[in-house]
């Protein structure tokens, strides 16, 4: 009967997960064990692999499931295939419903249930929980500070990356060709496709190793931006690459290639615009209603929203999982602020638990599918290459980009911590999942467990490693995130590493590239004030003309802090003011002050307990400098305005000359 | 390609789960809205009906999604039907995978891809969080005090309701074949399944308003433990009723029925164990370990070994949904005390947000699928019979059972609430997956049909009519749940409704069967000390042979307080020592205090500050009055104690009798 097989299945299917649970179980046991005894040689991600290895052989050498039974049909004179075929067996109907897979071939054949599931199931299930989660909680402040050099290691890192991997093991592809099989089927794209693959970073070990030791920060900053960000261009790379392959089969087509570099571009930017557009509307629900009084409809649709982001990029053919990541930095940066304070703790702790339990599902299946995969191929000589690249390839990514970005940056990446960076290129989650997604050819069948191998090696070996190399490296530990600037803004010399302190400025901000400075205050002064709570009042930096919308859609809490204190901006508007002389005068994107005919009074009213923390809040400043409100706090200040921008620039000013009388420096500013 | 058509497809599939999300955020917001303005006459699962309905349509009649090609094939010379079907269309191989369903016919031909989800879907992913957060979210302390009024309730007014259901139907049936169709295939045992089904009660929307409006809590509880519970003996109920169905095609079978009997009492007993034994491995890791130094980890287990009691419970055929109701029970009343305190926050989080999505999407889902199922079969006198049947049988399950009730009960259950639990009968996600699961045969099809009707009706007239109930039948409004006791205590007249507060005694709970008294201290002394850091210390309660054991399980808190203040158990013990004077010598399952002759010495330490709490805490021991380390904490004592149980008797005593000397009256305890 045919329920009964249905239950059968049900039963198997429930076993099956019951397994994975039981081996997140172990893992987690056993971390709590190194934890609490302080070992750090091996991180939970790399313990699930071993557990999963060890499952794995185990399931393979006891036979654990059996294999079905495979009926071979031909069917020639349709001109469509359907998508249901009943079998009618002694008078009893049976339903198959169309394997949807991409690969043509059925490989599955003789070991079908062992545990496998669907690829899709880790690119739309278990991975946009870890993705989001990661730009969820990138750590703004120092995230910010570094934003250039990030995308460079991000981008150009990357794509430096993926060419140098496909150039090495196309090399050592041509020697196995020439050595043992002419007909190899496996070019140069596929080298760079296993290139794009295998350029995704993914150091949670490391980043774990930091977490605990309080690494210096920016080393931290810079690691964490760069494997988060580049996952979504060696996840949009991957996709270009195999829409190029699809569309050619000859040499080089320069057609297909600007088409794929145009879905590169295209993929990125529609994902970058649904991502943010998401977290837009979900940021202004909240500003602008009190949902937040129930804490339970809150997290809902910030879930929801979230979610939506990712499935809406699916719909359109985009990539759900860069949009993800997306949606998740600008939630961070935007909607979080708008949050009620439970809802805050919910939203982290929830995507918290889901990338926790994800990412070790994904390393333990890793494991079992090491054996329990029945197409592997071993290629020696592509594993030797493909390891060789590994390395040469992080190099070429790190040294050069960093005596580049040095050329620039005011506070320089030293030796020891590029080192650091070069020793940190792990590979996990994002490479697994991008290689088990297509395994229907046997050059993507030895790309699949050339990256299982990789990734064994990477997070045992360098993620085991990464307390002793810190060590060998002398990089600072300890550091607290908050105190770390004025630490070393005070006390220049007491700092153990005289690589990271002999920059000359008090408060330093690593990047100085203009573009990023520009954008940060637009940001700050406009989009900022339009989707959260926090100031300066728009109708302060707006042009006068746009005041009734200024008035609209400024916060009243916006008007009580002129800037809001939200610690991942500060530093960058401190230095401006600090030593920045040439960016001081005015927000650079706003408008000429062509309406400066229409008056504008502004009162600024001071609120008493706010100006009674004044002169805390000013011995305070270096650590959290931004509350600005204390400049005009202390008496009620009338001002005119003869435009827009100029009210705000003076205030900001001010702040700079630490509480100088406001209407001496005031006329200095107009324009 | 058959690449593109599985991007075709996960296109379609984004865009229906899409179009749920967006239907739970609409839902959100307008529940917000409804919230904000005080309106309770829609409940967020009946507005989720409502725009079910409407998206329904629409799907419905704008052909949303296109029907699949059917291919039929037959074979006749296997002996086994095969797994996997591999068609070959012009050079192309195609997998087929088996359908693994219930149904040996095919009804979905020609609507093939119009949004429907598994029905195993609700059954293993939806409703398991759903029915786990209600356990986990058991108001313990009221529910324990009424545990035998709910669960006369819950079994015997389930059963009754199940057959008085089915009577009546099968009455409309007969009248139905007499007029109309004399060969409709519908017997009383499908009557009778179908009472099954229609038997598990939801009140979701009336348990929010009262929440809401703070309904006298011996109500709230008589009826959110009666739903939670039936809600199991529906389940296995209407699983043995199939499982006779299936056994047997003639009229009475007995020995099918007695099977089917085995089978309920079965399922019932194995989820009740798996489910407890989920809940104290859980305890005792939790409590032997300090795993919740990192909530995260914590928070992990819980949740992962959770579902692993659902599991297990389907991967050895018994109900995984019962025994996740009983894991939820167990885990808040042992695990819950265990965990750290932002564990506890955590935990209930996430379930609460679970069961909130959960919850929605299915009435939500119920409201589309109106619609879209393409197999409703409308039978108007079936339905009409339905309807006079769910009245009908749920005034025979709630009066008669009351009054049986009120004749044990020392706080009676008074008209108006037995005429407001008559109303809140209400139906919902149960009965709605119950029905779904099935739906092979017409007669499958027209319960599906008639319990769509039943759920929308009663969540929409009596959910909303809840408020302009609760005033016409004069119930209690704006009872603080932990101030209520003591309130009826200390003004007995001042309440507005005296058949509530008639009872003669001070701290009284509502049902005093002997069999759940026992029981609870039966816990009080030994389950919970052993699983929990509650006291009473085992080393005291247990018998004296069994030291060691004692001393090993026993925390070390336990020697703090020997009872603990969880709010839970108070009440039993209280009434226990203030009026139950039969009961008061000894926890009445201790063995005979056979290892007398070994004489213990033990010595309660008090600890300064909560000796000067003392004082304060007896003022105050009506609201929450178990903290009974206060009774020995102004001085030292030593006891000499020659057996076990006696010592905590006297302690126990010495609360009842506030604070006398303590060896005056331990001499008259000593057994």
């Amino acid at each position: 009967m045919s329920s009964s097989v249905a239950e059968e299945k049900h039963r198997t299917d429930s076993a099956n997960i019951l397994l994975f649970i039981a081996l997140l179980l172990l893992t987690i046991f056993t971390i709590w064990l190194l934890k609490r005894k302080r070992i750090r040689f091996l991180h939970e991600t790399g313990l699930a692999i071993v557990y999963g290895l060890i499952i794995g052989a185990v399931i393979k050498y006891t036979n654990y499931n059996s294999s079905g039974r495979i009926h071979y049909l031909n069917m020639t004179s349709t001109n469509e295939t359907p998508d249901v075929v009943v079998l009618t067996v002694d008078n009893s109907n049976f339903t198959y419903t169309k394997q949807v897979s991409t690969c043509q071939q059925l490989h599955q054949d003789e070991e079908l249930q062992k545990i496998t599931f669907d690829p899709e199931f880790f690119f739309n299930i278990l991975l946009p929980p870890i993705i989001f989660y990661a730009g969820y909680s990138l750590k703004k402040r120092h995230f910010f500070r570094n934003i250039g050099s990030i995308l460079t290691f991000a981008f150009i890192g990357t794509l430096v990356s993926a060419v140098v991997i496909g150039g090495i093991t196309y090399g050592f592809v041509l020697i196995h060709k020439s050595l043992y099989e002419p007909n190899f089927a496996f070019g140069f794209i596929d080298c760079l496709l296993f290139g794009a693959i295998v350029s995704a970073t993914d150091p949670v070990t490391v980043l774990a190793v930091f977490k605990e030791l309080k690494v210096d920060v920016d080393l931290d900053a810079l690691l964490f931006g760069e494997s988060v960000l580049n996952d979504a261009v060696a996840i949009v790379l991957v996709s270009a690459i195999k829409k190029y392959q699809s569309a050619t089969s000859a040499a080089f087509d320069s057609g297909a290639f600007f088409a794929s570099l145009g879905s590169f571009i295209g993929v990125f930017l529609g994902s970058f615009v649904i991502g943010g557009l998401a977290s837009i509307i979900t940021a202004l629900i909240f500003k602008f209603t009190k949902i937040g009084e129930f804490p339970i409809l809150e997290t809902s649709i910030f879930f929801l929203m979230s979610w939506a982001s990712f499935l809406i990029a699916e719909a359109l053919s985009l990539t759900g999982i860069v949009t993800v990541l997306f949606c998740g930095i600008t939630q961070a940066h935007y909607t979080y602020n708008n949050l009620s304070a439970e809802s805050k703790g919910r939203t982290r702790q929830l995507f918290e638990l889901l990338n926790f339990l994800a990412e070790n599902f994904i390393f333990s299946y890793m494991g079992i599918s090491m054996f329990t995969y029945s197409h592997h191929k071993f290629n020696a000589i592509f594993i030797v290459g493909a390891f060789i690249a590994v390395i040469v390839s992080r190099a070429c990514n790190i040294y050069p980009l960093s005596f580049l970005l040095n050329l620039g940056r005011k506070k320089k990446i030293p030796y020891n911590m590029q080192h650091m960076m070069m020793f940190a290129g792990l590979r996990g989650a994002i490479a697994f999942t991008l290689a088990i997604r297509t395994t229907c050819t046997e050059g993507e069948q030895m790309i699949f467990t050339t990256v299982l191998l990789i990734v064994f090696t990477t997070v045992w070996v360098l993620g085991g490693g990464t307390t002793q190399m810190l060590t060998w490296l002398n990089i600072k530990v300890g550091v607290d995130p908050d105190a770390a600037i004025p630490q070393e803004s005070d006390n220049n010399t007491s700092t153990n590493n005289s690589d990271v302190s002999n920059a000359p400025t008090r408060h330093k901000y690593a990047d100085s590239a203009w573009m990023f400075k520009n954008w940060y205050k637009f940001d700050q002064y406009y989009l900022k004030p339009i989707l959260t709570h926090a100031g300066p009042p728009l109708t302060n930096t707006l042009p006068g003309c746009c005041y009734p919308l200024a008035k609209c859609l400024t916060s009243p809490h916006a008007y009580a802090s002129s800037i809001e204190n939200d610690s991942d901006t500060d530093f960058i508007l401190n230095d401006d003011v600090a030593f920045g002389n040439q960016n001081q005068t005015n927000p650079p994107t706003l408008p000429p002050s062509g309406g400066a005919t229409n008056m504008t009074e502004v009162k600024l009213e001071a609120v008493p307990q706010v100006a009674g923390d004044a002169s805390n809040d000013i011995t305070k400043r270096d650590a959290n400098s931004a509350k600005n409100d204390v400049t005009v706090a202390s008496e009620d200040v009338t001002i005119t305005r003869p435009s827009g921008p100029s009210l705000f620039s003076s205030i900001h000013h001010e702040m700079a000359v630490e509480m100088e009388p406001v209407g001496k420096k005031e006329a200095k500013n107009q324009v």
